[in-house]
């Protein structure tokens, strides 16, 4: 933590700007070590250019941050205290008068805004996110160590969900089994809401679980993944219940294709825009390109959406420590829709595929 | 919905404002119909003193707000468009010049804010949340029939859990059959991340289920809801496994009195800090006043947590429409903790309770 903290005070220094005051669970955690959601009380952290840095949390939440090896200076307050004027006092303490201050400005709500603009009578503010993507883009050895586990339950996840498969059972059944089996490995959070779509609802990207029945000649996709010591896995698999058509098969294969050539495209110095054209064009000549309707994946780590984003315009070099998802999909309403995603991560020389449950087209009987 | 859209309209009258700029899912939703989280995509309702709303969101989202019923204007975007400069155009059409706007300033971020202040020149902003809280704390007939039926399945999941009780069986399993029996009804969203605890750790407050296991003697508390059509239920019931000692019957029973008290006295005309205070004052006649560390409960609809504050301070009294918890608890850190809660509706002459689980010491061989 102790070398984050550096390269954001370093940061700071070369923008002249005062401190940085970050209050998203994910740049607290990022930087602290400590995972916290403190709802509408405040956390907060206070990284300078060339003081130690300060901790604001609730009271009853001191001892686990000192738990997870904080051992600079943190504000504990009570729901009777003002934790503002607790963090004036600190920084008039060592004489900080704070003239520039980076923000989350896609996550400090007004309210915050305004206290900060009063306390340190308007400072000017500037944004905090990119700094902190890019300092969270490239992953280090322990990181990498959390992606692979959570990586392996993702793939559990799917096992569970290929095995629950029945005719006429709900989507959100086999959703519940999967979470179930889940839940007694020790895993309480997903990374995002679980998607198990039979039939048609296979070809809406955003689909909805319910109570839709499995049926034979069905399409089924999952799409899920954990959060495991504050890092996410994100997995999609698409098999098939019963025969399904030539056309569904084709579709399926189109999108193996793209999504293999993709993953082995992945290696440090490629640009990032090639690694979503890659699989465009294999789907575009087969004749899907209509029904590819989104990027080909996004960073993957603390947020199950980071950077970098995987998108055809995007010019930065693959570089080692990179994490990130490649998903192709083809979605063509009266037929279904098939995506594979796996999770990867760029090494020295090529590329590491966390995820590894089977990808050859599966058929349920 | 009309009614609710003409009281804010009302309120933006009355105080002279041009116009509120609502984001959050939860306001949208009640003054709407439409129930959506777009995430990083702009979510927004704009509503004057007498012309008609705007809703803005993503394109691909146009038809389910249509077939929720909204009449109104419609600014759908793609993620090419600039949502913030046809916002603009039609407000120019309109002949509309926002010089001061409602936002809600606990949820709005600051890029948004910093659009809106350049958009339309630096206007005024004030904040809508308490005319937005106000609002929501009266639910009509439609909102009651919501909350009846999500209380039932909140019922239903502690019954699922009570029966799930065994000895050896790890917290997160019992979590676990819970959400699976309630997926399997059609569940596909909890009120909050839920609760089931163990021995010592039903005596904190904000403790969270993991791998510890059930033994005899233990209590066992169960604190879970669901969101039903966008509203939210939340119960807590602690039973005892196998025999329990006198002192955790007695912290039972002391519970229950307070809790069957505070529920008793509700009505319209009551002032709310006496509820919590009745409650109170029976924990603390008991020996226990220490250990009841947090207010008697909270307002609860859209959100599982709104107005009213069911704390010992609010001055405002019970009305007809109002929907809230009473929950008092006692956490003895060396004997474990007891918490039992109903979800309360204030009806013309006294009060409906809409949870309806056996709250009478429950011990389970």
């Amino acid at each position: 933590m102790k070398h984050r903290i550096e390269e954001l005070s370093n940061w700071l220094q070369q923008e002249d700007i005062t401190m940085s005051f970050l209050t998203s669970t994910a740049n607290v955690f990022y930087l602290s070590g400590f995972y916290t959601n403190p709802h509408e009380r405040l956390l907060g952290l206070c990284v300078f250019q060339d003081q130690e840095p300060i901790l604001i949390c609730p009271n009853m939440e001191v001892s686990q941050a000192r738990s997870k090896g904080w051992e600079y200076e943190i504000i504990g307050y009570s729901d009777t205290d003002n934790p503002w004027s607790m963090i004036q006092a600190s920084l008039n303490k060592r004489n900080i008068t704070p003239t520039k201050i980076a923000v989350e400005k896609e996550h400090m709500n007004i309210e915050r805004y305004e206290k900060l603009q009063e306390l340190f009578g308007n400072p000017v503010f500037v944004a905090a996110e990119e700094k902190m993507h890019l300092l969270r883009m490239v992953k280090d050895e322990k990181e990498a160590t959390i992606l692979r586990q959570a990586a392996e339950l993702a793939d559990f996840g799917v096992e569970v969900g290929v095995n629950a498969i029945a005719e006429g059972k709900p989507e959100l059944e086999i959703l519940a089994t999967i979470e179930y089996e889940l839940k007694k490995k020790g895993i309480n959070q997903m990374s995002f809401a679980t998607m198990v779509l039979t039939g048609l609802k296979t070809a809406s990207p955003h689909g909805k679980p319910g109570l839709d029945l499995v049926q034979k000649g069905d399409l089924v996709l999952f799409d899920l993944g954990v959060v495991l010591d504050g890092y996410c896995s994100d997995i999609t698999r698409t098999v098939a219940f019963g025969s399904i058509n030539e056309k569904q098969k084709e579709i399926y294969e189109t999108v193996l294709r793209a999504q293999k050539e993709a993953v082995e495209a992945s290696k440090p110095g490629v640009a990032i825009g090639s690694i979503d054209t890659i699989a465009r064009d294999v789907i575009t000549e087969a004749g899907f390109g209509e029904y590819f309707t989104h990027r080909i994946g996004h960073g993957l780590g603390i947020d199950v959406h980071e950077f970098p984003s995987m998108n055809a315009t995007n010019t930065m070099l693959l570089q080692r420590g990179m994490s990130y998802t490649i998903e192709p999909g083809i979605y063509v309403p009266s037929i279904g829709g098939v995506r594979i995603e796996d999770d990867l991560l760029i090494t020295e020389d090529g590329v590491e595929i966390l995820t590894s449950y089977p990808k050859e087209l599966q058929i349920i009987k």
